[in-house]
């Protein structure tokens, strides 16, 4: 334990960790572990996909021609092929374009112009709405919250998900119309919603007539061991727990197919879906079938998606075992650190020493790292321990991911080692 | 003329008209006029593009990976390729999805949640908003506003854009924000706006500070004779009259390439681009690039987009010939409907015998036609006249469009003479 450690022993680790930072420094390296992208390996999986649906194959199930305008709900053939992934009935399924974050973002917006049947007014029109958002969480999610003026309240994770009890404590407050949750894999903290977890959620007394779970599964198929974690059916949870129009579900193929030009999925009860589309056929006469043929032709069914995600796996399982090896070889023990092994999902979630995040993100940019900000994890980017960061090793190299592991480790280590010592200096 | 006619010459052509019409329905005909679609001899010209970018051409010009995230503005060489056709310099447009309505919406939303830099506050905190609608005009315009409960104030047009008298003297109203504008080839009139037109809407006094032109240059290049008709650069005369951020200019190619899976062109002020980038970043990682990519490869340059519209031209002129020469046949002389000879677009209007169009199309119906609701090229359905009509011939076979704008020609004739004699029974 570093804090337990002598002063003699600790001068000798600072020394030495100041020492291993240099080195590292002076190798002058540029490497990139911001963003939760696919590497340009796991695309080529995809990549007979851009010669498709090929010349004349524009007809789709129906007998209807692809390439000209309609089909707002999105292809039959299509919502069928997703409904596994999506945890809906093909009924309850509406297809969009390439961004399932732009579904979310609409669904907030008409929330706030019309909003919900059960809506007393349009959510712009309350006082004040608030949502939900389990920490860490995705920076995007907020963004959207930000950008609309919904306050967002922290609420913190606990590996099987929400902190439940805070959870039914806060939603009796009727500003509170919503809350974002990523219930499998979870970005970035890898958690995996409990059966418990999912029941509670769906059946918990809200103040909000109108309240809704933003459920963003986006990575119901994306495992990162052999075990294919299932999670709870929400939307039977909410049906049976009288609740029905709780849950929106999102879901898309951006990290299965190809990132910038996959399917967004949206999936609700009927009321829901109706009310979505209702909606959208304002925005839109309808999304890119052609796309949406494409991931038919290539994908054909559940199975066809599941084997492309196990060629995800054995790309990207093997970056993760080397961003936790080098974790472990320099931080194992001092108890500065804790970091996450997730099943699935793209992120490795560090909890650096509190206040220690946003220095070691500085000495990393010191020595060529660029790490996600400190504190983008949270509402506003506002981490009150200074402590949780980010970790994407999806993109980089295997080679790459593994120096810059190593890179992360010291700079965690020597930004606690200083902390330690300023610390004792004060004492 | 009609209302000039002996009782005997009217009874003469009813009883003639009443006989035709009986003819027609016994033909038991099924054809739809409703909808401005291509044909798919149209979506032929583009079939290269199902097979586009193909395997591993996947590189734009700056190197980055078109399969991946990211390029929320669009790549350069795209909005290269469509600067011409928007007006606007590449680095003021940004590319979207493949409908330009959602543009138009995402930034009537954005107006109401949030306002534009000019605002005083966010549209949906005024008492009224309220938009100028030149008549007749394009439903999905009308109904973006009925959803979020814009005002709509009609504005007649002359043949040369709106009546600027009536618009510069509406505007001085502070909750008149914006106004729909198709400026080439209107929907449905057909009205090109006239240099004039252009210079007074980019110069005239608004009441409101940030008062928007939401530009729908649907038709850009779109033509329907040898001509291809240029428009003022809107742009220009708006930063010319001191009024730069006025107009929001909108394209698409989904009447040049696949109706379903084009591109969707948003152009403006370098401030507006970056207030529309900083609200679009909210939603969305960035658009589908390899359909950008897809785009670059088959149009290749203006003059690729230009070869293209020629082809298109010559497939759907015969059919706007067809029901110009069905229309003169019945009607010319009566005085009973007038009808457009648009340059170019989608749609010729009718204004047939005032208090007659519901009729028309109830006389259609029966004779198995399906025409365009009457009423829906006004503001919530609601035309004061019952007059006009929109006749959409590009999606059936010249065949079926002959055969129909015959159809429709007896039921305008059909629907006048029983409307006169009515009209002669009841004096």
């Amino acid at each position: 334990m570093l804090s337990t450690m002598s002063d003699a022993d600790l001068d000798a680790l600072a020394q030495k960790t100041e020492a291993e930072f240099a080195d590292f420094r002076a190798r002058g390296l540029k490497l990139d572990m911001t963003r939760g992208k696919p590497a340009p390996e796991q695309l080529d999986l995809s990549s007979e996909m851009l010669a498709l649906p090929a010349n004349r194959d524009f007809t789709t199930r129906d007998g209807e021609d692809a390439r000209n305008y309609g089909g707002l709900q999105g292809l039959p053939e299509v919502r069928e092929l997703f409904s596994e992934m999506v945890g809906a009935p093909a009924s309850q399924i509406v297809v969009g374009e390439n961004a399932s974050l732009a579904m979310m973002h609409d669904c907030l917006v008409w929330a706030m112009l019309r909003g919900f049947s059960a809506s007393p007014r349009p959510w712009s029109q309350e006082p004040q709405v608030s949502f939900l958002c389990p920490v860490p969480g995705y920076d995007r999610h907020f963004a959207i919250c930000e950008e609309y003026g919904v306050r967002m309240i922290p609420v913190p994770l606990t590996g099987h998900g929400p902190d439940m009890d805070e959870v039914e404590r806060l939603v009796a407050d009727p500003s509170v119309k919503g809350m974002w949750c990523v219930p499998k894999y979870s970005n970035p903290s890898g958690d995996i919603y409990s059966e418990e977890t999912i029941a509670r959620l769906a059946a918990m007394k809200t103040g909000a007539p109108d309240f809704r779970l933003f459920w963003d599964n986006a990575y119901a198929v994306h495992h990162l061991t052999e075990r294919r974690h299932e999670i709870a059916d929400i939307l039977q949870a909410c049906a049976d727990a009288g609740n029905p129009d709780r849950a929106l579900i999102f879901a898309s193929t951006s990290k299965v197919t190809l990132a910038g030009a996959g399917l967004a999925l949206f999936g609700s009860s009927r009321a829901n879906v109706a009310w979505y589309l209702d909606r959208a056929k304002r925005r839109t006469i309808g999304p890119d079938k052609l796309n949406q043929l494409r991931h038919v032709r290539f994908l054909r069914d559940a199975e066809g998606i599941a084997r492309l995600m196990d060629g995800h796996r054995q790309l990207i399982a093997p970056k993760f075992a080397a961003v936790d090896e080098a974790l472990t070889k320099y931080l194992d023990g001092l108890g500065i650190a804790r970091w996450t092994q997730p099943a699935g999902g793209y992120f490795v979630s560090v909890d650096a020493r509190p206040g220690t995040a946003k220095a070691v993100v500085a000495l990393a940019r010191e020595a060529g790292l660029a790490l996600t900000p400190a504190g983008s994890t949270w509402p506003l980017g506002e981490d009150p321990d200074d402590s949780n960061l980010r970790i994407a090793p999806t993109y980089p190299s295997l080679e790459d991911v593994r120096v810059a592991s190593t890179g992360i480790a010291i700079c965690l280590l020597l930004a606690a080692i200083r902390d330690e010592r300023t610390a004792r200096a004060a004492a």
